[in-house]
């Protein structure tokens, strides 16, 4: 099923999406879904992000693909993203003044559906709610100058997420891919996670209770390149959909 | 003012502190702030952390007492702590299993009064809702072997603050001290800071919109040093008072 968050007649709904129809639903993304009866075409309506998380983690070096002559570490490495940073579909990436080599990075992300404390990585799929599409946009100058990667994966608009949610996929094979401007800069699929999705639901609610609704983005494939002011960035995700997010200047 | 979250009867209220009163209001800490009529002692109530923040975020070294041997950037760093990881005075600060040498750091923390975007520091004390103490719980073993700071900042009750709101101070010099089981560890003073609240908030807020409720953890000075399950950590704000938490394993 495809779970959205919808503004439709200055109205915040959830819905479900079918084809190009919207099905209104009274209620969260968690809840029981019952649709209203109201129906839009999907072109009627502005899809938001599709969740509003209490916290995002996200995986570092995820891929063997995207690691090149750094070393793959034995354990998973996470790192936090802050709610501040959230964009949906259609939202503009905006560079920041001061910072330039600004990466797209296209990921699968997981939306966590249940309190996750202590949970094994066998038992890990009773707590994912469902999946979407996901762009870690990152500083590089910022990442390798600072400390901490605060500034760099957390900028206004430097997480963006969407279409959707879809809640029928297994974790073991997602394919993404990531373009700019039509350009497809990275492809991989979840079956090439360093540490797979239910192994960081292990790793991460080991230390940190993830709550329902926050976003585990899972790692980005190959070599990332920058955006520009003018340029498209897409994140497509196979089964999902295309997050598509214009780039402009700060 | 002393605004404090408490729990009373099984209900969850905002409250002002007089002494040793509690006064229920009506609303949120950030609302008019209408007493109920309703008035408890402080010893009948439980208090909770005083503000439910959408993201924290902490200044790394920013004192030159707790830099020792490494340098001070020479702009400000920070990173984020993780909403999961709040807790309130009196709550346990668990130890979890796997970390060792996890460290008490005493700091003052900003608690944000209103969304700030691109705040100047001259005009960062309008977006400045009150102070609070806060325990910036940090594994320093896995502060040194990950990549980032996640677990070692964000772990579970890593995050004590409390145990109010105290709105009438103003930055410049705000003198904090840490405590573990009565033996003073840490003493300074926000007039010590290397980068001042000012300063940090321009800098945050410069990258990151901060929302109302959001904290700012400030820095701690000097030595921090480990904390053994039957400790008790105290952080002790002048001008707002001690927040203290018991240590256990996890």
């Amino acid at each position: 099923m495809r779970i959205a968050r919808v503004r439709h007649e200055r109205r915040t709904s959830t819905a479900i999406i079918e084809g190009d129809v919207v099905h209104l639903v009274s209620g969260g993304p968690f809840g029981s879904l019952t649709r209203t009866g109201v129906t839009v075409p999907l072109s009627d309506v502005q899809l938001l992000v599709p969740v509003q998380p209490s916290k995002i983690v996200a995986m570092a070096v995820n891929y063997h693909s995207h690691a090149g002559d750094r070393s793959v570490s034995p354990k998973p490495e996470a790192f936090l993203k802050a709610p501040s940073s959230l964009i949906g579909p259609g939202e503009a990436i905006v560079i920041p003044a001061g910072a330039e080599n600004v990466h797209a990075e296209a990921e699968v992300v997981v939306v966590i559906g249940r309190r996750a404390r202590g949970v094994r990585a066998a038992e890990a799929d009773r707590y994912i709610f469902g999946y979407t599409a996901g762009n870690d946009v990152s500083a590089r100058d910022w990442q390798r100058l600072d400390t901490q990667w605060w500034r760099a994966k957390s900028a206004d608009t430097f997480t963006a997420v969407g279409p959707w949610i879809e809640t029928d996929l297994t974790p073991d094979r997602i394919p993404v891919e990531g373009r700019i401007s039509g350009r497809r800069i990275q492809r991989g699929d979840t079956s090439q996670l360093v540490h797979s999705i239910r192994a960081c639901i292990e790793a991460v609610s080991a230390v940190m209770t993830l709550e329902r609704g926050d976003l585990l983005f899972t790692g980005t494939p190959e070599t990332t390149a920058a955006m520009a002011p003018g340029d498209v960035a897409e994140v497509e995700v196979e089964g999902i959909g295309i997050l598509r997010n214009p780039v402009v200047a700060g």
